[in-house]
C-alpha cells in the first residue's frame, strides 16, 4: 500500500513537532515543509543536515533563505503539487489564506488551533468527536488546551454522563525564548466564557460549559481547573480508573514530585527525550 | 469614652499596614509596634521620623536595632504593659508563641491569617460570621484570599442560598521584593482541597466547598474563580445586584482597562494613594 | 512674578509623574495635560475629582472620554493657546509630530525620553549639561536611564576625569500592569552599543563609552553596572564623598536590605509616599 | 587498555549530565549514580529501564527507594569500592563530607562548582590551567559561570595579554521546575566582587578582577557582559577570531535570532537534542 504524501506549511514550535510526528508514521511520507524565514528553527534543520525538505511559503521569500545558506526545494505550489495532505500549522489567518492554495491544488488538510472553526468542514478532536471526522476534506483541530480538557471531559462514562462544566484555564503566555509577546508580572484575564469552554461546547453540544481564563508569565505548560457535575454520582475510585483507561491522560501524584507544570517538563528532560518533549 | 490602647506586634506588609489603620481609627490609640530587627520597613519608619512607637519584640532585639540607629521604646512585655488589645501579624507560628505573653499580661488579641485556627476563640470573618467574634478574646481572622471569597459566596443573599462552591486559587507567590522566597517560570499545584475551602466551611459550614491552589510567578494581587452553586435560579443582574450591595466588593470591567490583577496595583498607583495601596 | 504655565501631552507612566512634579513648584502653574483615551490613568483622574483639566490630545478622542464619563476640558490646540511650555511624554514619535503644534502655536517644549535627540535643540541632562540648555526653546530630556548613569559618570570630579566607561544596562522591560509588552523567562540582549552609551557620548562627548543591554523580565528599577575608568587615580573614598556631594545619587548599602531593584520600590511602599514613588 | 571506572554522586541537574557524559567517553565505565531520595531524575532513571545502577548515597535511603520501586544495587560504599574515581556534583557542602569517605576508600574525585576551593589539590579549569591537574588526587572544577567567562578572557593570544577585567553575571537564579529557590519580579544583587571574579583569579593570578552578580528571575541561561583590558591593541577582527580558534566557544549573531539566553536553549531544543541540551 502506498505511503500518504504529506506536507507541513509553518515550521515553528507546532510544525516542528507536527513534521516529527509524521516521520515516525509507517504509512506517512513527509515530502516536506514551508516557511517564509530562516528563523532559529528553520537554521537548526540545516544544522542537522535537511532531514527533509524546506519549501519557500510565499514568493519572494528565497532570498532571505538562500541568504542564510539554507536549501530551498522549491515553491508553496510545487509542495502542494506533491502531496495528498498538508498539515498546516502557520500563525493564526494565514492557514485560510492557505486553503484557497489548497483547495485549487486540490488537496486536503488539517488546520491547527489557532485558525477559526469556520475554515474547516469538521472542529475535530481526536477521540470525542473521531466519527464526525471521517471521509471530510478539511479538519481542524481543537486548541491544546482544549485537546487536552476535552480528554478529562470525555473521560466520564456514558453510563454516567455530565451535564456541565466550570472550566479555568491557567495559561503559559509563551513559548521559551519568545521575545515577540510575553507578559511581566501579571495575571491577565479574558472576558468569560474562554473559548475553550465554547469549543468545547462545538464539540460535545450536550454539555453546558463556561469558564474563565487566566495568562500567567510562564512558559512550560498549561495548568486547567475543571468542575464537572456528572448527571449521576460517581466515586474518586471510578474517576481515576475512567482517567486511566483514557487515552492520552497521564494520571500523576503531587508527592511523587509532579508538583507543578514545569515539573512535567523536567520529566521529559530527565527522560532525556528529543527536545525535552513529552 | 477612653479609646482602646493598641499595640501591633511585627511590623511587615501585614503589620504595617494593620498599625495603619488603626491611626486612621477614632476610637483607638496605636501605642506602639514591635519588631524583632532592622528592617528595610523599620527603617523607613525612623525615616519618617517615628510617627509612633517601635518595641524590641523579643528580647536582645535592641542591639542590632541601636546599631541601625533606631530608638527602642521597651521591651514587648513593656508595650503589653500599655495596651488593651494586640493587633498580631508575626509570621505564621510565631503568634502562637506570643499569645502566651497575652494571656499572661490579660490583654485580647486578634490573630492574622497565617496562624492556625486552634489558636483562637473564634476563626473570623468581618462579615460572614461578625456575630460569633463580639464579647471573645481571641479572634483569628481568615486569611487575605478567604476574607474576599468568602464576600463572594456571603453576597449571595439568604432567600437564594448557596449549596456548593468549587474554588480556583491563582495566588501571586511573594511581595514585591521578596528575596526569601519566589518561584520562577512555575505554576505550582498544592494539594486538594486547598486551605480557603477548608476555612470556607468554618466560618459558613454549611456550604460543600472544595478546590485547588495554584502559585503563580507574580507579587501583585491574586485571582479567583468561584464555581457558586445556588439554592435557587439566580439572575446575573441579580449577582451583580447582590456584589454591589455587599461590603469591601469592587466590581470592575475588563472593557475599562481592569483586565490584570497587576492593573488594580496600577489603580491605586494612579490614585496617588500612599505605598500604592487600595 | 507671573508663573509659567505648563501642559503635559501624554498622561501615562511619565505624564503622570510630570504632572504631579509641576504641581509641586511655587513658580509654576498646571493648565492641563492631554491624552487620547479613557485609560486606567485618565480615569483615576475623575476618581481623584479632575484635580486639573483634561484636553483632548487629539480630534475625535472627546467621543470614547465623553463615553467613559471624563470631563474634556478642550482640544489639544485649545491648551497650546492658554501655556508658554509644554511637558511632552507622549509615546516615542508622537512628540515629532506634537511638535508641528507647539512651533505653530510659538510653544516651548521638553520632550521626553522616547524621542530622537534630534527633535530638539539640545539633548539635555539636568546636571551634566545644564547650562547648553538655557535660552533653548526646544529641549530633549536623556533617558531614565541614561539620566541616571550620567549622574554617576558626572559624579567624578572634574580634577580626575574620565576617559572611557563600560555600562551594563540590566532592564525591566515593562511598566506595572503592562498587558502590551513583556517578556517571559526570557533575558533579551540588544546589539552593542547600547543607545545609553551612545546618549552619554553626546551629552558629555569627550569620554569613550560603549556597553551591552539586557532586557529581564521585572517591572520595578533598572540595574546598571559601569566600569568607569578614571584618568587619575581615586580611592574609593573619594569615589563615595563625590557620589554623596552629587545631586540626586543615593547611596545604600546592600548590609542595610537594599539588596535589588525592587526593594528601592519597596522603601518608597513603605515610607507610604504617594503611589509608592522615590 | 582497562577503561577507568567512575561513580557519580549526586543524580541532579548536574550529575545526570556528567553521568551521561561518561557514558560517552571510550575509555570510561560507568559503575553507578549515588543519590539520596526517589526525585523526579531518579524516577525518571527508572522509567528509563535503569541504564546504569543507583546506589543509596546515604545509609536508610534504601527504604524510600524502595517505597518508589526503584532498584538499589547497593550503599555508597558498595559504590566505592569499585570505582577509581567519583564525579560528585552533590549539593554544596556534602562534597566536603563525602571526601572523607573517598579518602578512606583511596577512589580519586573531582568536585562540582557548589564546593569551597578549598577541598581540592588543585581548582581546575578544563584549559586555562589544564597542566596543574595532572596528576593530582582532587579536583575542584569551578562553576559553570566562571568555565565559561574564563574561556572568553583566556582566548586572549599570550602575546597580546589581559592586565584586568571587569565582569557582570547576569544570572539565572533557578534551574527549570525547580521550587525549592526562585525570585519573582525582583534583581537581586550581591556584594561586590562577585565570587566569579575571585576564582578567576585563583586560576589566572596575574589578572585583576572584579565585578558584581545580579540574580535574574528566569531558568534558562546566563549572560555575562566582560570588560577586558588587553595588555596590547587587539581589533574586533582578531579577538573574534581568537573566539573561533578557543575550544568550548560559540560565535552567534543577535541577527541570526540569537537575541537572548533562551535562544540558545531554544535551539538545542531545534535540533531536537536529548534533554534539550547543548
Amino acid at each position: 500500500m502506498s505511503k500518504v504524501k504529506v506536507g507541513v506549511a509553518g515550521y515553528g514550535v507546532i510544525g516542528n513537532r507536527v513534521a516529527g510526528g509524521v516521520v515516525l508514521q509507517d504509512d506517512m511520507e513527509l515530502i516536506g515543509v514551508a516557511d517564509i524565514a530562516p528563523t532559529l528553527a528553520v537554521r537548526a534543520l540545516k544544522e542537522r543536515g535537511m532531514p527533509f525538505p524546506l519549501f519557500a511559503a510565499i514568493p519572494g521569500a528565497e532570498t532571505a533563505l538562500d541568504e542564510a545558506g539554507i536549501p530551498v526545494a522549491g515553491s508553496f505550489d510545487d509542495l502542494l503539487g506533491e502531496v495528498d495532505i498538508m498539515l498546516d500549522a502557520s500563525p493564526g489567518g494565514v492557514g485560510a489564506k492557505n486553503k484557497e492554495h489548497y483547495v485549487r491544488a486540490g488537496v486536503k488538510a488539517v488546520f491547527q488551533g489557532g485558525e477559526s472553526a469556520e475554515i474547516a468542514d469538521v472542529f475535530f478532536h481526536g477521540t470525542a468527536n473521531y466519527e464526525q471526522g471521517l471521509g471530510v476534506d478539511y479538519l481542524k483541530l481543537t486548541s491544546c488546551n482544549t485537546t487536552g480538557l476535552i480528554r478529562a471531559v470525555d473521560a466520564v462514562p456514558q453510563a454516567v454522563g455530565v451535564s456541565k462544566t466550570f472550566i479555568t484555564i491557567i495559561r503559559r503566555v509563551a513559548d521559551p525564548g519568545d521575545t515577540h509577546r510575553g507578559l511581566t508580572n501579571v495575571l491577565q484575564v479574558e472576558p468569560i466564557p474562554n473559548h475553550q469552554a465554547v469549543d468545547l461546547m462545538r464539540v460535545i453540544p450536550e454539555i453546558d460549559a463556561t469558564g474563565m481564563l487566566i495568562h500567567t508569565p510562564v512558559t512550560h505548560g498549561h495548568i486547567i481547573t475543571l468542575s464537572v457535575t456528572p448527571k449521576q454520582a460517581m466515586s474518586v475510585a471510578s474517576a481515576l480508573e475512567a482517567f486511566h483507561a483514557y487515552p492520552r491522560i497521564k494520571v500523576v501524584r503531587i508527592a511523587d514530585g509532579f508538583d507543578s507544570a514545569a515539573s512535567l517538563f523536567q520529566w521529559a528532560r530527565d527522560l532525556e527525550n528529543p527536545s525535552a518533549d513529552l
